[in-house]
């Protein structure tokens, strides 16, 4: 059985449904190829209709879900709150997506003569892969678990989704799959466009599901690693979308330590303790200038570390990874302990307490370089611009880096945005990487173990290009051709298209 | 010693080079991440303008090419011919998509609030991945190998390319290197933008090198298997774009064959003869109506292959792989050997000969369904709509499907697009898949086996992305962005941009 877990109080609070069986798993899996034509046959307006109810579905029901959801990961019901709204935001966001049509990334080459003699006529457009499956997040039981991002750039993408319901909320994505069927329901949508499996055997068992064609996957390195190698030594090898593991380095520029450095170590104190520090964008490494400026900031920077409580982690295997890590990385060789938060002791449950850890920067290796899932800051001094750029080296490819400066620090941001670019897959200026819009432009990926595909986001309006492969019509007649290759379409079908070489907007 | 061979005689000809070292992959790849800074550097023009010089090159030495690799491939100078000229047609078609810049994919979302806040500034565009390996095929030795479509679109992206040269073709290869490296040099290019290396070792090596940030490859489901095992086991696994086999069914539906028996036999016979059969694209089985009509089209079918005289195929390994396909097929149960082409016993060297087999469909199964490199051509009936569906499933993805219908087929003909298009990359409508137009529109791949990853093409416009991964820029002042990037570019640097979700053409 699936146990739902109380992390406030460490205890089992209700079995919410048995572990589901390989059988059970291979059903689903006819079931999504059922609903899987159904979907894609509902074409771009009704899918968008659909995602549009299910946000309705999962805003009618706010409150339970918000109440279940906090009882299971402590995340408190205002951040639960908040999440709730950018996944009903998010469904929504990927139905405009789908009205406007550009995803399909259409290109028509009427016949012609080429140099290499005469070409024919070739239609390009991208249609779904088929079943997906898509892993819950810990850490977001909304926006990257059953409703999240994948799920709904998926279903936009017309694929049929089983999601492996993650072990630290398995009350909440039960009813969140339920709001998600009444979506689909009052959309005509077929039966089984989103389904469920428990239980860790049950996820390895759909990653080699024949059916599935794809997997998006947020989690751990050792887990995310695990299925991928599943993934990709299947009999038909599958895309693997996992965001594993980023320790987000963070560089205070020395005209930013010394002009603000009080602002600097609020901010950073907030971004790498905010929800527990569970956020795979943390920032887990900061770079501080040696000298006076550098020294006042790290200062600022343990006062505010102390004065910040200990709080609940969202289950009894997050908690028990920190401390452990955080011991580990504690105790190696040139680390000291700076400042860490209040009251771990006195406290019941599955607790993180804040740490602020320094290390010689001759030391920065191994354990101190790997996230460390939790409210952990690792700092170290640098004393020359080629220093910084060799620890930034050495810390590696990332979701994120960020850069703090002052416009007396160009010369040294214009070399760290050109060393960063090849290693990260968003950099942030005086900004924090925790909070990750919904947007067009956002991209949430990086070089490997960031994500296990640098190619693709799992956020924003391209997330969908993951559940899409292309397909060319040649010489297909009009009247067999999907309505949005046509010449001519309808007004309802018309979308963003290079025609002949060149771009025609609708 | 890596030997080049002539075909037409069997027999070796001259030493090309010695395989190549693990050290010296080293160094190259090494070398190869100095080189992708400065072509990154260059920007969109530089490259383009690189990619014009090197097409120029390659024309240079066109009768030296052509004589060469048609001694190590036979493929004959008319052939090489028009494959050069694809070739460099390639090079300067990937100029345009540069000029284009739309592959950069820019979305910039200006800062604003949303429902779950104020979002920050974000500009998002992709990048070039590093350095990457190809891997030559044998049949291409122009537009798959050294100078092909997988080394023009990873410049173009800005990625340095280390080939790996097939054995078929090493003195080729070599040419080909000092052409694209001539181009490099007058465009001002760094050195090493283009590398090689020799033996089936050092390819293995690539591929495991850590410096390599993606593989493109085109060649048999075992080597590709062996090669994605490679790269998807890496510490940090990395993109393999593998173009491994496909059948590649084609459909004649019983009006088009009542109608036009001939036209269709004729087109049938050159299409899988075509370059002996050694194309990706072949058609393996033909699937035609049960009935006198059907009757009719495969006699003329037979009668064409009788007509056709065997031909050199490209190396000693693919004609005995064909030898001994072909003869385990032709003697599978329910098999029927229909024509046979002219005089294969009378020849020396590497021959294939044209073979026309049909076979039960109940006996369609095992390794007839799997792709034979060579110029057989299997062929079964079917009775209705519903056995052909089945046989198609049966026959499974492929890059492409053929249908000969007219429009009394209607019906069927929908039923069929409607199938494969879940199945294959590219529908081919009244004619034949070999011959893959150079154009915005075209897309060559499909679901494994046909190639590793269904989501990306290795011809056409948007082969390119396959070497590019995002970045978000958040907050980044103009003055460190890149030129495409600004609120208001320059003229040169404007291309098509999503800006706040509104598509804007330059």
């Amino acid at each position: 059985m699936v146990t739902s877990f109380d992390p406030r109080t460490a205890s089992s609070v209700e079995e919410v449904a048995a572990a589901s069986s390989s059988d059970e798993v291979a059903a689903l899996g006819e079931r999504a190829v059922a609903a899987a034509s159904a979907l894609d046959a509902m074409g771009r307006a009704g899918r968008a209709a659909m995602l549009r109810k299910m946000a309705d579905a999962l805003e009618e029901r706010r409150d339970d879900l918000v109440a279940i959801a906090d009882r299971e990961s402590a995340l408190g019901p205002a951040r639960l709150g908040g999440e709730l709204t950018r996944t009903t935001f998010q469904l929504r966001f990927f139905a405009e997506v789908l009205e406007d049509g550009a995803y399909l990334e259409i290109a028509i080459d009427h016949a012609g003569t080429t140099p290499m003699g005469p070409r024919p006529d070739l239609r390009r457009m991208l249609r779904p892969l088929g079943p997906v499956a898509v892993f819950g997040a810990s850490n977001f039981p909304f926006a990257f678990s059953v409703p999240g991002g994948d799920t709904a750039s998926a279903l936009a993408a017309g694929c049929p989704v089983i999601v492996k319901a993650h072990e630290a909320h398995p009350a909440t994505s039960l009813v969140c799959a339920q709001a998600l069927a009444e979506g689909a329901r009052r959309s005509g949508a077929p039966e089984g466009v989103v389904q469920l499996v428990f239980g860790q055997a049950a996820g390895a068992v759909l990653v080699e599901e024949p059916r599935i064609q794809a997997v998006g996957f947020t989690g751990s390195v050792a887990g995310g690693r695990a299925l991928y190698d599943l993934a990709t030594g299947r009999p038909s090898p599958i895309p693997f979308y996992g965001e594993l593991g980023a320790l987000n380095a963070l560089v205070v520029c020395p005209a930013a330590a010394a002009d603000r450095p009080a602002e600097i170590a609020t901010g950073l104190a907030g971004s790498f303790t905010l929800g527990v520090g569970q956020f795979c964008t943390k920032p887990g490494l900061a770079l501080v200038p040696e000298g006076a400026s550098g020294d006042a900031l790290l200062q600022l920077l343990a006062e505010d570390v102390r004065a910040r409580v200990s709080a609940v982690m969202l289950s009894e295997r997050v908690a028990a990874a920190f401390h452990k890590t955080s011991v580990d990385i504690a105790g190696a060789p040139g680390v000291r302990r700076l400042a860490e938060g209040i009251g771990a002791e006195v406290n019941e449950g599955w607790w993180g307490t804040p740490l602020l850890l320094e290390v010689d920067p001759d030391e920065l290796s191994g354990p101190l370089l790997e996230e460390c899932f939790g409210p952990v800051l690792v700092a170290a001094r640098y004393r020359s611009a080629r220093q910084l750029l060799e620890l930034l080296d050495r810390a590696g490819p990332a979701l994120t880096a960020s850069i703090h400066a002052d416009p007396a620090d160009d010369q040294l941001a214009e070399e760290l945005v050109g060393a960063l670019v090849t290693k990260v897959g968003r950099i942030v200026w005086n900004a924090y990487p925790t909070g990750v819009a919904v947007s067009w432009a956002m991209h949430h990926g990086g070089p490997w173990p960031a994500t296990t595909d640098a190619l693709h986001t799992s956020v924003g309006a391209s997330a969908i290009r993951r559940w899409l492969r292309p397909v060319a019509y040649q010489d297909v007649p009009e009247r067999l051709l999907p309505p949005e290759l046509v010449d001519d379409p309808l007004a309802a079908h018309r979308v963003p298209r290079r025609v002949d070489g060149q771009f025609v907007l609708p």
